[in-house]
């Protein structure tokens, strides 16, 4: 090209708008009345010096880049949606990194998984190998609550594509005398490149050895040495970089603590803790309840709102529109003249109240986590200061809720998109910042569905880069896809449809969904068997061993779950026969409760909570497998630690009125048992134990005398 | 927050350093010695003012955003790897996209898709309509050979969320006035908003009928115009699009001519194509075999290259290491003093010959394909002009091609990542200019997966750029994922596994994984039954009932296939007994062929090509369903057009030794074939009728006789 200077400058005359039809481009000859056949004067005709100019070759424009990938780093996972949104992990974590890595040609790759805190200067690398089909695997353990960034690094392994290559040539008895002066300059050049003065010396030394062989035998003994496994190492520790080619992306890991993944909630209306049913307990009398709730074993404990409740339309018992003068109303009904979303109850008591019945609760192994609640009562302070925060009627006053035809007059919703939306949504962060300052790190966030994405994206990011402990709990029951992005922009945990689950095959689908699929990288299921606002049918109908075998399914097939207080009561009865709400609902009423009443399963809670810390494989959130069961009121799974030394298996009868049985198929040989072994499975509920063999076992489960088997398995080692 | 100056201004002093544990929170009170119990003496501590600090909110800084997506676009699809790489389709097609879409609370949306041939300054639009959970669809139809982009937008639907509150209101006998203040507000804005004079005289008409409304049935009228088909319809064109969201990327879309997708081709060694053993044909006697070739049907003539053959180390019949003084050598060892990659083979004529060669064969309704092989001999006048542009020894010398131990010393590699790599990679890419100026539109490149991933991402794009009819056959045998790759970045077509797939479930696994996963998008597969290289070891064992069966596959299964020469005489004798190769191939030797000689296929080609071109099923790609035959040596398959007015049932024999019946499973009732009907099924390949019934039908497929049924499905109407 350089050679044909007449035509070697300028750019090529392009056809701008270039037809489809080759008969137009503009340097082909015109061959008007050309006939099929090749007759000599059109022979003629083409062979004229005009009719072959395009042999005087024209350039184009050369690539606009001066560097490229030199190699292609594609498929990554864990990535979602090409990046856009971070997984999760907690400390502790082992994170496994694959990527699809390859280039031209034959050439040997190395490749590392890179990974920081984010906006840390410098990366960590851990090794990555090939697995199969081009597929390559790394992993690398978090030890911080924190963000991390991790990507992949691949690079040429140029000595050991020169290496590979040797070995062949010299089995074929080959000539190598030229191949091992190349590779003798490649272990020069890496001596050359090394900083680590013990592996520049080491090189070195290796390069001496190769030049010092002479002789007959020189060719061998230098080919020897440079397929050695020594020189090898070294060569490893000095490779050539020159091509590496990092992944496109960085991509996000949040690295919770561990109470993110695995945590037993209960949640309390702290009103109703007390012994006086005419007013609200206050925290002060309400401590003397957190023995009873730590000795049932839970480590979070949940309030619903402890600020200030609003007068102007309060709601009586049972969400009716008036209240009586001593009814309390709803908590959710937030801001009084005693203040907003910062300030405490006044019948609850003071702050110092509640950092005490804080601190009591922490010394009880049990971390407080507080309601957010994004809505206002009229009479909350904000109402008046911030007036363009609110919806606006056309004549100017501001708008209840309102979810036509229904209407919450108790309540004023807060318009995120208005002219003053930054000082709105700073002022929400801030009121975070300030429990979180207070010493709460778990909120409970409601609604967080009917709030821009954006901001909770946001302000979930603004109060971690603080308070990277925090925790955020989406209670968002809507449709799936608000309630996926809700945890993909960064919410902790979330609620999920498990209390309407309750045939086998949509507990296996809805399960197989949140811990198998892509859902496991963002989604951590908190599974609440009840709230205030759920008293499922099945416990309505089902009674006592409907609450032992939600018990069970709730805090066993996610390692992270929650009852409402007044669960281990069997508390059943519904505000109407349709009605999914609890009737006298402390939500809108004082009320005391007889914490050891009859029939409570208070021993069943206590006990499942210390099977689940007494067995790691609970602790984990997506190692749930089910099992073959032929009754399909028969749920079988189970849970393991990677190692297979913690293994837990429950069979739970489904049906809450009658005996049920079943052959499992459950995978031993998975497990290690071998063949015909046999082997024990303890059941952790009743202290017994059945000698079980192979795949095949057989089960019955009364719901009277007990719902459930939750079994470890014992392997014989 | 305002209200507060003294605390409302500066930033909050937040920890840099947040320990996870709230107890070293810097605003908590210490209380070092409490107890348990709520003794009086911690509650007064506790109480002192300086255990209250907090309650004097403090601000953190607000967004660092001024606009934020106000609704969520995601999972949009077709999509490849967050949009990394284009998706591909053809002139005529219509393009189906969805995506989820949704927004907090209960706004109702509106959704867009928008598209555009790349570089053009405004989009065109599409409806989106939505279908169930978040997810939207619209589609959109190309009509232009060039490369596209496409998106998603979405905006609130402001007057409709309005209206359908409005109709909830009203359904339950609340007063609306205010709401119809609101609502005749929107209608004078969409009045404001619009350019189109004529759709804002008919609102500013609806907002004066709106206004006139009078006296005590006011409220009623103006609800009934408020939620009224014509009204709607009209601010359907006058949304507020001021939340309007556009998805976050931009995606791109590769719309091809339609022989990208539909094509038959037909594979020459064009000095194979006369009649006088000891030397080469020239181009013009090869035209004498164009009428033949056309007149089987094929639309596209491909050619092993045409250039000159270097004589360095030619290899001689049978790729053997000494030729002969007559030897030809192969094709694939291109330049001599005669020329490169630009020039013609002196033996096969001039450029005019070619250019007289090319016209006639698009007489006969065929255009060349000729082949793009990046490797030269050692006599190729770039091997003197670009030393730099080779890979050397030590000593200087440059590396002849080696696959270790294997050594191709007829061919001297190129090196793509030489110092002078922008020229090499010019020129190359001016080399395919130069045959697109010549008329040449479909190029068949050799070996790509040995040459850098970018170089071909770069090349196709910028030569398409002036040529967007110009179509790349990607000739990767190699590992699955460079084979994709390859067609990600750009290659319009790609050869496959095809003739190693024997059996009916490994034949079912791969062509699912081509025209049912995210495949169908960007990898045309071209089944070629045969090539220079691969004589597959069904057509050596399994004779002329085999060539019958796998052309009936590879001219049905793709919309895309090709044989190559001999393959209609059902040549099939190996170099050796484990071979793949053929013996005595003229890829190393002058060769004449008897193309009527017995026992040939051609006409089975002519009439599979003509079943090809009279039924459209057969010129899509991915529409291709298997079906279930009680014998796994029989493969049943249709393809239907998307109204089912063409629907083709394949039914092949696999077995090219015996007779093999089974029954077939076909879906009779998804085209439209209601239970018992009876209908006739036609066979194309024999003309033969069928009147079958329902799903189950039995088949018996003699090989000797007809390897297979391509039945026409006959649809009563």
């Amino acid at each position: 090209m350089e050679s044909n200077p007449s035509n070697g400058s300028g750019a090529r005359a392009r056809p701008r708008n270039p037809s489809t039809s080759p008969e137009t481009t503009p340097n082909r000859p015109k061959r008007n009345g050309q006939t099929d056949g090749a007759t000599p004067s059109t022979r003629a005709r083409a062979k004229a010096p005009k009719a072959q100019p395009a042999l005087a070759r024209v350039q184009g424009p050369p690539p606009p880049f001066d560097t490229y990938p030199a190699i292609a780093i594609e498929s990554v996972s864990p990535e979602l949606e090409g990046g856009r949104w971070p997984i999760k992990r907690a400390v502790g974590d082992t994170i496994a990194v694959e990527a699809d890595i390859f280039k031209e040609g034959h050439d040997l790759l190395s490749a590392r998984v890179l990974y920081r805190t984010v906006g840390a200067p410098t990366w960590q690398e851990a090794p990555m190998v090939p697995t199969v089909n081009d597929r390559w695997r790394g992993e690398f353990t978090v030890d911080r609550n924190t963000r991390y960034g991790y990507t992949v690094l691949a690079f040429t392994d140029v000595y050991g594509s020169w290496r590979a290559d040797l070995v062949k040539r010299v089995s074929a008895a080959q000539d190598v005398t030229s191949e091992l002066l190349e590779g003798l300059r490649l272990v020069e050049q890496a001596a050359e490149r090394v900083t680590d003065p013990n592996v520049k010396a080491r090189l070195e030394a290796y390069a001496q050895r190769w030049r010092d062989f002479s002789g007959p035998t020189a060719m061998r003994e230098r080919a020897m040495l440079a397929s050695s496994a020594e020189l090898g190492e070294v060569m490893d520790q000095a490779h050539d970089r020159s091509d590496a080619t990092r992944y496109r992306r960085e991509l996000e890991l949040i690295v919770d603590r561990i109470e993110a993944r695995f945590a037993a909630w209960y949640e309390i209306f702290p009103r109703s803790q007390g012994t006086d049913p005419t007013r609200s307990a206050t925290f002060r009398e309400a401590e003397a309840r957190i023995p009873a709730i730590a000795d049932m074993g839970f480590n979070v404990l949940y309030m619903t709102p402890i600020h200030p409740i609003g007068h102007t339309k309060r709601k009586g018992p049972n969400n009716t529109l008036v209240a009586g003068p001593n009814d309390p109303g709803s908590p959710y009904a937030i801001g009084s003249e005693a203040g907003g979303h910062e300030a405490i109850a006044p019948e609850l008591g003071t702050l110092a109240d509640f950092l005490h019945f804080q601190d009591l609760a922490k010394r009880h192994g049990m971390e407080l986590a507080i309601d957010f609640a994004i809505q206002v009562s009229p009479d909350h302070p904000w109402v008046k200061e911030h007036p363009e925060w609110f919806y606006h009627r056309p004549d100017g006053t501001i708008k209840y809720a309102e979810n036509p035809p229904k209407k919450y007059e108790d309540i004023y919703p807060l318009n995120f998109r208005s002219s003053d939306w930054k000082n709105l949504w700073s002022a929400w962060r801030d009121v975070v910042m300030l429990w979180a300052e207070r010493g709460v790190r778990i909120f409970r966030v409601d609604n967080p569905h009917t709030k821009p994405l954006t901001f909770w994206d946001w302000m979930i990011r603004d109060v971690q880069s603080s308070f990277p402990d925090a925790i955020f709990l989406a209670e968002a029951f809507t449709r799936p896809k608000m309630m996926k992005a809700l945890a993909k922009l960064g919410f902790t945990q979330s609620y999920t449809y498990f209390t309407w689950r309750n045939e086998r095959w949509e507990i296996v689908e809805y399960l197989t969904e949140l811990t198998q699929t892509d859902m496991r990288e963002y989604y951590r299921a908190n599974f609440f068997a009840n709230t205030p606002d759920i008293l499922p049918r099945i416990l309505q109908l089902g009674g006592r061993p409907a609450f032992r075998m939600r018990l069970v399914l709730a805090a066993t097939l996610s390692s992270i779950y929650g009852i409402y207080s007044g669960f281990e009561l069997c508390e059943s009865r519904p505000r109407g026969a349709d009605s999914e709400y609890y009737v006298d609902s402390e939500m809108y009423q004082h009320k005391v409760w007889d914490w050891g009443r009859p029939g409570n399963i208070v021993d069943d809670v206590k006990r499942i909570n210390q099977v689940r810390r007494d067995n790691p494989a609970l602790h984990l959130y997506d190692n749930l497998h089910f099992h073959g069961a032929d009754n399909e009121q028969i749920l079988a799974y189970s849970k393991a630690t990677p190692d297979n030394r913690n293994i837990v298996l429950g069979v739970v009868n489904l049906d809450p009125f009658w005996p049920q049985s079943a052959w499992l198929d459950v995978p031993a040989h998975e497990w290690g048992i071998s063949g015909d072994q046999p082997y024990v499975v303890h059941d952790l509920l009743t202290d017994q134990r059945f000698t079980w063999r192979g795949n095949y076992n057989w089960v019955r489960l009364d719901p009277h005398v007990q719902p459930a088997h939750l079994f470890r398995v014992e392997i014989p080692r």
